[in-house]
C-alpha cells in the first residue's frame, strides 16, 4: 500500500468536522455502550458512549471518558447523584435507536421514552437497565479523575450486577458476543457487524509460531 | 431471550481465569493495537494492548490503561524514558505474530524480532512504527494518571505523526477501517473482522425515525 503521511500541524488546519472523524477513526475499533441513568427523582437519561475501556477484572472495574459538555452532561450528573449507573451493549436491533439516543432532546424528555427503549430495574439499584439489550452491567462510581489537559473527566465504575440473555457464557468465561450480536462503532457513526476470526490461545514463549517461514 | 443474572458476589467466586475472561468481555468490542517503544540506547519494544480509548480530536488525544505489571511494564518505562510512542492498528495479516509479542520473552529480545515484525522510523522521531500495519500514530506523552482504586495507570498521549495507506482517508475524515482489514478484540484473545452495516446520519432531533411504527 502507499503511503500517506500527516504532520500534527496538518491535523490542526483540518477543518473541525474532517479532524473530529479522523481522529475519531485513529482510536480505532470500538464498542457501542448504552449508558443508563437516573436523577434522584427518578428521572431517566440513557446516553450513547464509545469510550469504555477495561481497567481490571478483580475487582471488576470499567472506565469511560466523559466529555466537558454536551447533552452526555446529564449521564454524568445523574451518576454524581446516586452513584450508579448501567452499561448495556448494543446490538444491530437496536443500533437505530441508540444512535439518536445522541440527539438533544429537550431536559424534561428522557432518551428511553424518545427512542422507545425500555427501562427495567433491578431490586434496589436506583439506575435503568435497558430491557432489549442482551449485555448489561449495573455498577457503581468509584472515581472521578479530571484529565487537566483537555477539560474531560475519566469515570471509574465498578460491576455490582450482570444481566445477560441465557447460553451467551462460553465454558471459558469468555461471552458469545457474536451470538449476542454486539455491535462496533469507527469514527463517530459508522456501525459495523462483527465476524469472529479465531480465538488465540494464550501467548507462550514455547508455543510460538515458526513466524519465518 | 431468557435472562441470566450475576451479581459481585458470583464474580468474586469465580475461578481467576473465568472472571478475567468474563469481566474482559464485559467492556465489549476493543481495537487490537500494538504499542511500539524503544528504550534510550534504541533496544525496541513492542506490546499488544486492547484498552486505547478517544479522549479528545483537538488536540488529538488518545488514553490507554497501563498494568501494574507484566511484560507490558516494558511499554510504560521506555515512554517514560523517551517521552513518545507509536500505536498501530493490527490487521488480519498480522493478527498471529500481534498476538504472540505477548509472550513473556526475555528482555533481552526484541517482540520486533521474535515476531517477525519490521521497526520503521520517522526522522527525529524515537520509537519504532509497525512497517506491516496499515494505519499508525507516533504520539507524545502527555500525562500519566494513577487510578489509586486498583495500582492502574492512564497514560494520556497526543498524535504528532499519522502514517497509513494512501486512499485510507474518506471525503470526510473518516478511515476505512474497513478497507485497513483493522480488527477487533473481545475478551482477552478472540479476534473478529468487521463488516460495514451504516454510516448513520448526525443525530437530530428534527430528524429522529418513527420508531413507534
Amino acid at each position: 500500500m502507499a503511503e500517506q503521511h500527516l504532520t500534527i500541524d496538518d491535523i490542526r488546519q483540518m477543518d473541525r468536522h474532517y479532524r473530529a472523524n479522523l481522529v475519531n477513526s485513529l482510536s480505532g475499533i470500538k464498542q457501542a455502550m448504552l449508558i443508563g441513568t437516573q436523577d434522584v427523582k427518578g428521572n431517566t437519561n440513557l446516553a450513547l458512549f464509545n469510550s469504555v475501556f477495561h481497567l481490571g477484572a478483580d475487582p471488576a472495574l470499567l472506565g469511560y471518558v466523559q466529555r466537558p459538555v454536551g447533552v452526555s452532561g446529564d449521564s454524568f450528573r445523574n451518576i454524581s447523584a446516586t452513584g450508579v449507573c448501567t452499561f448495556n451493549h448494543v446490538h444491530s436491533g437496536i443500533m437505530e435507536k441508540s444512535h439518536f439516543t445522541s440527539a438533544r432532546f429537550p431536559a424534561e424528555v428522557s432518551e428511553f421514552d424518545a427512542c422507545h427503549l425500555t427501562p427495567f430495574y433491578l431490586d434496589g439499584f436506583a439506575a435503568p437497565f435497558v430491557q432489549e439489550s442482551n449485555i448489561s452491567m449495573g455498577l457503581e462510581l468509584v472515581e472521578v479523575i479530571p484529565v487537566s489537559y483537555n477539560d474531560t473527566r475519566i469515570v471509574i465504575v465498578r460491576i455490582l450486577h450482570v444481566r445477560l440473555g441465557e447460553g451467551l457464557i462460553l465454558d471459558d468465561g469468555n461471552l458469545d458476543v457474536n451470538l449476542a450480536d454486539s455491535i462496533a462503532v469507527t469514527g463517530l457513526e459508522t456501525y459495523h457487524r462483527i465476524e469472529k476470526l479465531v480465538q488465540m490461545p494464550y501467548a507462550k514463549v514455547e508455543r510460538l509460531p515458526d513466524f519465518s517461514s
